[in-house]
């Protein structure tokens, strides 16, 4: 193996951007290596998975596999099975990508931060719940965060090189499928209209956060704290082409945007190789002779009251922001289980969001109270507990 | 004086970068003064300059002043008269302004690279006529040479920090004010429609430029040498809005754009500020609630040959492009003056080139015959030495 090979952990790997971060890697077998692969539910592609990449070690559940009984599709195998958080801090991995959906990736991305490992995250849910502890860890360990998602991907890319701060972070936004929607038919929206996306193909948590645009909230309270950024300095533009991934601003009025076509392998690929770019004949190319427009227009907070929570939670900051997560995640639980319908997940998580007790500079305990105190309070508030 | 107090030496002060260099000083006069004014034929202008600046040296005529009575409205001043060269390497000045037009810029901004002085450089015609001997003698002696162009500075910009080479340059383009005309509209333009641009105000010589795309021409060559990429790579498209002044791609796809008003402040201050950005209240901030759409479309390069000659000089290389900015600079002249029509400028440049003898790899005695021998033919084509 090459001194050039970086060797990864990839956590959640059946998942959306597991699986083309693994498409990425199989597009530059010389640069990286799959050391590790972590899955919680889909047992039969991790199987496939392992056949194909060779990982020295696996996670097939969700916390310890201790003690657990190995699945009939792995028991073939003779790898080593490990915890997610043994995965995220192990010695054979250079870089762990966290790619877990909702609240699973806080453990093992605060393992891997406090080990001093580089970490490309596409779990923005650990950032907004956790932001703070996990960037003061990465200081101290001297670890890199290096985001995943595209926005946080392109204001990135647009700050390197910079010798200053920027002034303005200006977050684009496809709108979602819903974008021109009234308020009837936003009431009447089902489950399979929020799952088509217009623009990007992703897993179904975060289809449905983007429809209702709570997604981008969560990605102005990843930016404020991957950028250091106040949450006011952090402008959301609807931008339906999905082209350009974000934009920054510096203090002397120029501003710098990156763009692509939507294709989560490219952020992907420069996390990876950060800090170089590499050749992969696999991603496409823009082209221009087909690209006529390119449109803008604000929010409408209104129709979308997500992004507005989202964004008053990071302002009030302390366990606002966890108790956010943790309600939304319940929420858009319910609505893809067809218990609550499509406003209802901002009804429900501005309740329970008012009744929220904030702590501000909270442990992590405080904020795993949080956590569970919003979970609780959502399942009494819909009835879901019943 | 401070020691972050850049001492500037301005050629081409009365024209209409000169007057916004000015004006970027004026905002920042903690951060920038001016040492040297030059300019050519606004006596009156230079004099209120001289009053309002108080440079240290002055020089108000094309060449050497010496032996030259000065005119009567510098004839209060006490400043000391110099030539343009001999300005362009004055020790007193930290960075020279290249802003005059044509191939008037040529000779200072060669002597300031040969004596290491960091020239800010708005004379495009200077690196189209000899940028592999200005680059190479500024690699000599250590001399950065900084693009004042909106083009140029924005692929500067997004250049900044990126380790390795771009695979692609998009030059942005506004069009000029005839994009849509018909051939029958663009035999008949009148000069001063074609003095109208619609987004960019600027010079005589580059207004005219634009309005046949000769200028874009010129950019692309000037891109060529100063960002050294091959004239195949680099691809110019049509942007009437005039926001994204230019992209970049790199070899994993992704794309960077710089992006603000147009406004000639902006890329003058970062070629002066460089490596900082200095907040200038005087420049005006995108307003994204008032830009509903960017469009795009290629450029016509049946309507607009200009711009096919230019690329195909570029890629003829040698003194061809020399043999370019002459035979348009005399075109342009007797079009301003009325004795030849618009679309006559690409037929007349063309049938210059047409004639050229290229010599590949010129000294600056065969750019400058290059230079002479296009301007006498083009005059002979023209009818115009009658």
């Amino acid at each position: 193996m090459s001194d050039s090979v970086k060797r990864l952990a990839v956590l959640g790997s059946t998942g959306s951007i597991g699986r083309q971060t693994l498409d990425v890697v199989r597009a530059l077998p010389d640069r990286f290596r799959v050391v590790g692969l972590a899955a919680g539910k889909n047992i039969a592609l991790l199987a496939e998975q392992i056949n194909e990449f060779r990982p020295e070690f696996v996670s097939y559940a969700p916390g310890n596999n201790e003690g657990k009984e190995v699945p009939a599709e792995l028991a073939g195998s003779v790898r080593q099975f490990i915890s997610l958080e043994d995965m995220a801090c192990h010695s054979q991995a250079d870089m762990v990508v966290i790619a877990t959906s909702g609240k699973m990736g806080l453990a093992p991305t605060l393992a891997a931060v406090k080990a001093g490992k580089n970490v490309a995250l596409a779990n923005k849910e650990s950032l907004v719940m956790a932001g703070e502890i996990i960037i003061k860890e990465a200081e101290r360990s001297g670890a890199q965060v290096l985001p995943v998602d595209s926005e946080h991907s392109a204001i990135w890319q647009c700050l390197e090189g910079e010798k200053q701060k920027a002034s303005r972070i200006i977050l684009t936004a496809s709108g979602g499928p819903f974008a021109h929607y009234s308020p009837a038919q936003l009431a009447s929206v089902t489950v399979e209209q929020a799952l088509e996306h217009p623009s990007w193909r992703m897993g179904r948590k975060v289809t449905i956060d983007s429809a209702t645009l709570m997604n981008k909230g969560l990605e102005v309270i990843e930016a404020h704290w991957l950028f250091h950024m106040p949450v006011d300095s952090i402008d959301v533009l609807v931008h339906p082409q999905s082209i350009i991934h974000s934009m920054v601003e510096f203090i002397d009025g120029s501003i710098k945007a990156q763009l692509s076509y939507p294709d989560m392998r490219l952020p992907i690929q420069y996390a990876l190789s950060y800090p170089e770019r590499l050749p992969n004949p696999r991603l496409p190319r823009v082209d221009w002779s087909k690209i006529n427009s390119l449109t803008f227009q604000p929010p409408d907070l209104a129709a979308f009251p997500c992004l507005g929570l989202a964004i008053e939670a990071g302002k009030r900051g302390g366990t606002c922001p966890a108790a956010l997560c943790a309600a939304d995640e319940v929420a858009v639980e319910l609505f893809l289980s067809r218990r609550i319908g499509f406003v209802d997940i901002a009804e429900f998580v501005g309740r329970v969001l008012a009744q929220h007790q904030v702590i501000a500079n909270p442990a992590l305990e405080e904020i795993m109270e949080a956590d569970a105190w919003a979970r609780e309070k959502m399942l009494k508030i819909t009835g879901g507990d019943s």
